[in-house]
Formats: structure tokens, C-alpha cells, sequence
């Protein structure tokens, strides 16, 4: 067995310098695909993984590689990685600890005198958080070739940005066309991640290992109804798209809690209403809608009752509005073997495990499709994610690696 | 009785030229407190009344004053007047038709060779929307004695820009204690406006003559509720503030049919969460609500109706926050010799009138504390006002204008 030592001081201080590329002030976190607070975080992994030996590379879309080379390098390698962009007011670890975890387990695979058959990459994806186009895991779903360049060039940002200007300010080159990968490209890829949830902290167990990974499916609407003036028009000829879009909200959740499934849930995480004054009816709402469950029909099947709730909810307010699915994605099965070098490496680290799924999505879902795939989690305080408060500790964090480094190991030896 | 030649055309390209100081792409106008918008409509309104050969002048919470010297000074003046800000994409006549036709009924006056014996005072006033500091009427409700100067002081807008920050930029001198007028200090005030409601279109009749003005409650409300992934936080677990807030905006409506009076209307118009991204709970939302009746008991029942249901689902979905009353000031009625004076006009003029209410309120509500107070009111095409699509024609306001100059003419003579 590979004796492996982490820098957990080391790997804590990056993780701190990493969270100060942020617009939203401390402890919150803000950072969203290819603001100048993205592109600070890039040059900051490209100088870093440079500084350890690695090769580094960047796709057309700015999925980032770092190739630590294998006595064999023509065999598919073995890839980490996972994403550093944050939604709005969300916190340090989510993503982060994938990556410069993954980068702290390549230094101790070098440090410990290991040198590797096949190739190892650590892969930092673009955009796995949808803030910017609506749409998550950018970066793993072209890759996967579940997302077209076609598709890519159509996406819209909020202020009517399109992609390819987007994409050029983030300083992208080359075709996208160029993005995919072929199956079988990599040997494995094998993605370290906080909880999220509350499971791990709850049983006193360091490490999770992840037999499946939920998919969410993305609704979008935009609610037509007619504004006016909040004092003079009458209630009775009002089609105020706000209480159209407050009625939904209220039957998503109906939805998910319809299921009797602790794995069902569905949230109306954006909401936005036009004009937005207090003396005026509002005109529109924009919400848009996630759903998940580690079960794909029983998920379809609350998008459904979701669907069937907005047709008699329009219809009755009298307004306009369609029910538009920005993603559907199949929930995704690890593969056999790399859960079983997860579960061997916690075992031989002396590390306590459980199995489990992970109800949040992350671009393993979609490295699944191309090459055999797993996750190892590690305890998310109180099961918080997507806030400020996350938190994952260096001695934890640091156990993850550890894991990471092992399986990686066992994969490229 | 005086002849009166309104320019319909000169009002008519006014109006239009004024309605291109605009946040928004027309038709849609949005014109807030001191921005740079509103600061060129003050010079440019300021101009126009100097080329009038009127006499400016502007108090400390940036009020206009334009006067039309009559020939016993001393006496209280007899006041028109209304506002030049407006909510975000709404239209180009409401409060405009009241400072632009008020500026044209003096014109038509002096080109009558009519003399007043009182002054004749054109009153353009400061921020009747509250868009900006979450408070209608802050000029007129000031000048009123209505709200006092530590009051305004204490205001902040949504960017945290405190009061008097923002006064200083729109370029306000003076102690804000000097704003406050003496009851008696005008001999009358008379508003001209648009219906902003469907009556006189249906009726065909070009001039409404008003008795009484509905006041809104503003009511606010911060919830706090709790944050979290959409995909990993359970639904039995949640404390999701769009949701509690949602069920609010859907008990706002219900609350107001309850009343069974067509008189009573009440809307959340301002609906805002945090931190707004599709994969993330809700923890925040910020409503704005705006109830109103013409009668203040019935109003004031509704609004004791939503603090009983805020209540109950803020205890049930465990989520905190307090419903805030911005304000609920108390209807008022029009002075009967200011509603004979207009109807005189109107009859003089071989105008058709009808007697109403007003639903929306004006800064004439504040005025009738210090002063014998009325409105004349034109048609609103489809009744409808605080979109880009408010429109009352030319031939329509010169009938309006005509009235309040008759009617100006009878108190100031």
C-alpha cells in the first residue's frame, strides 16, 4: 500500500486563499462562470497545479486539465477533479475541496515515492452551478457529449449576454466542437465532495462512499399576466402573475411531499417578479423549478403533477406562460469497481464508511456516461451546503484526500 | 368668465419631450427620486416655468414652487400641481398631466389677460411614488407636517443609500424643518390627474369631479426563514421563505375579496427572495404590501386579516418576521366648495361631469390636511395606469386643463 501523508495546512491555507475570490464579502461566497472573480480562481489552479509539476491544459470551453504523466502514457488515464464556481451567497467548500483536495492527493502520491502506470488528471469543470446559463455542469455535459456546442452557442445570461461572448471574455479558445470525449478516454474518474447533507455527521462517519447520484430535473417559466395600478384596479379583472407564480410554488412543494419519499424533493429556488414596485400589479414572474429523487420516474412523475398543477392554475388566473424543461438528466449508478477501491482504501486508511446515495447532482453524473465512475463524500456540519456557513473541517477534508489518493492509486498502479 | 385658449399642441410635445427623461425604453418610462432622470426633469420643468415668466423656487426636500404673482400678494395663493416621478416602466401621463397641464392652465390664464388677485402657485412635488425610499408622497406628506424630518432621516433606500445622502446628491439645500407648511397658508390646492380607472371611458363623460381619496396601508415584511441545497436539504426539514412568503401574497388577496366591496383592493407588489438561484432554498423574501379602500375602518379590517394569517404561517412554517406598516394614513374628502368650484367650471365649459372617488391616492391627500383641497380627473384609456400603455389623449387633457384653469381663475379672483 502507498503510505500516504496529507498537508492538511497547506491544503486549508489554499482553501482559504481561494475563498477570498469571491463578490460577496466573507464568509459568503459569490463566484460565477467567467467574472473576473472566475478567471482569478483560474490563473490561481493553473499557477498551483504548475507549481506541483503538473502539465496543465484547457479546453475550448475551459475545462481545465492538470496531467501528472504515467511510466505508461498512453493508456487512458485516471482522472479527479470536480468545479471552484459558487452560486450567489453560498459557501468555501462545495466544489472547492474537489479540486485542490484532488491536487493536495496528486502531492502526496508524488511525495510518497509512487509513480504511477497510467496517466493521472485532475480536471477543474466548468460551471457545474447553473447561475450564469440556467443550466448546470457545463463543463462535464459537453465533455459527455449529453450537451451539443449547438445547444451551448444558444444559451442566453440573464442581462441577454450569449455564450460565445461569454465564452471570449473567459478567455476560451478553439471549436467547441472539440469538447467531447470519446468513452473510454479515461480509465476512471473518481470525484472527492462534501455531503451535503447531514447523514455522515449524524452516524460520526468520516467517509461516504456513493452508489448513485440523483439527477435534477430544471423547469423554467416566465408567467404573462397584466400589470396596473395596485390602487385602481379592480381585484375581479386582475391577472397578477405574481399570485399565478405563488400558487405553483406552493404545488411543488405539494408535488414533492405527494411522493411519501424523503428522496423526493422540489424547490422554487428563483423567483422574479416584473415591475416590482409596491403600488403596481405585477405584470410577469420568471420562477424557475428543481426537481430531484434518485428514482428517475418517480421524479418525472412529480413534473408532472407539476405540469397538470400550472394548466389549471394558468387557466383559472387567466394568464399566460409555458412550462419549459431546461434539463431532465437521468440519475446516474457508480460502477461496481470504483466503489469497491473507495471502500478498500477507507479500509485500509482505518477510516469508518457508509454507503450512501448523494441527492445533489455533480459532474460525476455526467462523467458516468464516458469511463467508470464514483464519489467519496466527506461530513458537511449540520448537512449545510450552498450557504456561508458550510463547513467541512482540515481533519476531515484532509481523511477525504486520503481516500481519494488511495483509490487513485489502486486505478493507475 | 375668463376665455380660456389652451395650446393643446405646446402641452401635447411637452409632455412628450419630458417623457424621454426615462430609465427605461419608451413607451415605458421609470423616473426615480433623484436620479439622474429626475434631476433633468427638475431643470427642465424649472425652465419652462421661467420662460412662463413665473418666479421659482424649491424647498429643502427639493418641492418646486413656480408663482404666478397676483396683484394682492399677501393673500395665501391659490396652489396646483402633482409629480413628475414614476415607477419603473409605467407611463408618461400619470402625476405629468397634473405639473405640465397646471404650467399650461397659467399660461392660458395670462394669455386671457385674467389678473389674479391671490398668487397663483404651480407645485411640483417631490417623490409622490415610492419606489425609492418604500413611502409615497414625501413632499407633500412633509409639507403637510405629516412626517417629520427625523422620519425622513431615517429612511434608506434598497441600495442603503441613507436620505439624506441621497438629498444631497439631488442637490436640496436648506434645513429639512423648513418644509413644513402652515395650515392656511394656501387658500385652496386643486390637482388635475388621470383617472387611472376605467369609469369616465365607460361613461364617455371627458371630467371626473372628486369627493373623496383612498389611502393605501404599506405594509412590510422581511422573512427569515433558512437556506440550503435544493437537492441534499429534505422537505420535512425546510423553512423555505418563498414559500411562507407565497401563501402571504395569495391571504393579501383573499383578504381583500373578503370584504365583498369593490372599493377594497389589496397587492403584494414588491416580492423579492434571497439568494435567488435555482439549486438553493430560499432563505429570504422580501415583500411589500399595499391595501386600500376609501373607507378606513373596512381597510384597516383587512389588514388586521393579513397580520392574523402572517401569523399563523409563519408560526407553522417556522419562519421569522414582523409585518412592518410603513404607513396607513386615513382617507380623505374633498372640500365641497373646491368640488362646486369644478363643476361650475365644467358646466361653464359645457363639459359633461361626474362626481367619484379617487382609488389611487395623490399628494392632494396630504394637501387636505393644510388646505381646501379637491381633484379633476380626465379619462385613462382601458383604465389602466402605471404601465407603458397609460394614455389619455391631447383633446382629453386640454379639456382637463381647461377646467382646472376656470376653476384656479373662480378662487383666485
Amino acid at each position: 500500500m502507498v503510505n500516504i501523508s496529507v498537508n492538511s495546512a497547506q491544503l486549508s491555507a489554499e482553501i482559504e486563499q481561494l475563498a477570498q475570490f469571491s463578490d460577496a464579502p466573507a464568509p459568503a461566497v459569490t463566484r460565477v462562470l467567467w467574472t473576473p472573480r472566475d478567471m482569478e480562481v483560474r490563473a490561481f489552479f493553473k499557477n498551483l497545479c504548475a507549481e506541483a509539476g503538473l502539465e496543465v491544459r484547457q479546453d475550448a470551453l475551459g475545462n481545465i486539465f492538470a496531467r501528472l504523466e504515467g511510466t505508461e502514457p498512453n493508456l487512458p488515464a485516471v482522472a479527479t477533479g470536480s468545479h471552484t464556481d459558487a452560486i450567489p451567497h453560498s459557501g468555501r467548500f462545495d466544489g472547492v475541496v474537489g479540486v485542490l483536495g484532488g491536487l493536495e492527493a496528486f502531492r502526496a502520491l508524488q511525495k510518497s515515492g509512487f509513480r504511477p502506470r497510467r496517466a493521472l488528471e485532475l480536471l477543474m469543470f466548468t460551471s457545474e452551478e447553473p447561475t450564469r446559463f440556467g443550466l448546470g455542469c457545463l463543463g462535464s455535459r459537453a465533455m459527455s457529449g449529453a450537451l451539443s456546442p449547438q445547444k451551448l452557442r444558444d444559451l442566453h445570461d440573464a442581462d441577454g449576454i450569449s455564450f460565445d461572448t461569454a465564452r471570449e471574455i473567459g478567455g476560451c479558445e478553439g471549436e467547441l466542437e472539440s469538447v467531447r470525449l470519446n468513452p473510454g478516454c479515461y480509465h476512471a474518474f473518481i470525484e472527492l465532495h462534501i455531503e451535503q447533507g447531514p447523514l455522515l455527521e449524524a452516524a460520526q462517519v468520516p467517509i461516504g462512499v456513493v452508489s448513485a447520484i440523483a439527477a435534477p430535473a430544471t423547469l423554467r417559466l416566465t408567467i404573462e399576466g397584466e400589470g396596473g395600478h395596485a390602487g385602481a384596479r379592480l381585484m375581479p379583472k386582475r391577472r397578477d402573475a405574481l399570485l399565478a407564480g405563488a400558487e405553483l410554488a406552493l404545488e411543488v412543494e405539494k408535488a414533492a411531499l405527494s411522493t411519501g419519499s424523503i428522496d423526493t424533493v422540489a424547490t422554487t429556488g428563483f423567483f422574479q417578479i416584473h415591475p416590482g414596485a409596491v403600488n403596481s400589479i405585477p405584470s410577469r414572474a420568471q420562477l424557475e423549478i428543481d426537481v430531484r429523487d434518485i428514482q428517475g420516474e418517480r421524479r418525472d412523475a412529480v413534473v408532472s403533477q407539476i405540469r397538470a398543477a400550472w394548466d389549471e392554475i394558468s387557466a383559472r388566473r387567466n394568464v399566460a406562460g409555458t412550462l419549459e424543461t431546461l434539463n431532465a438528466d437521468p440519475p446516474a449508478t457508480c460502477a461496481d469497481s470504483i466503489v469497491a477501491a473507495a471502500q478498500n482504501a477507507a479500509k485500509n486508511l482505518g477510516l469508518p464508511f457508509q454507503n450512501m446515495v448523494s441527492r445533489a447532482y455533480h459532474d460525476a453524473l455526467f462523467m458516468a456516461r464516458i469511463c467508470p465512475t464514483g464519489m467519496i463524500f466527506i461530513p458537511s456540519k449540520d448537512g449545510i451546503s450552498h450557504r456561508p456557513d458550510e463547513w467541512s473541517s482540515p481533519e476531515e477534508i484532509a481523511r477525504g484526500v486520503e481516500v481519494l489518493a488511495l483509490s487513485l492509486a489502486e486505478w493507475a498502479a
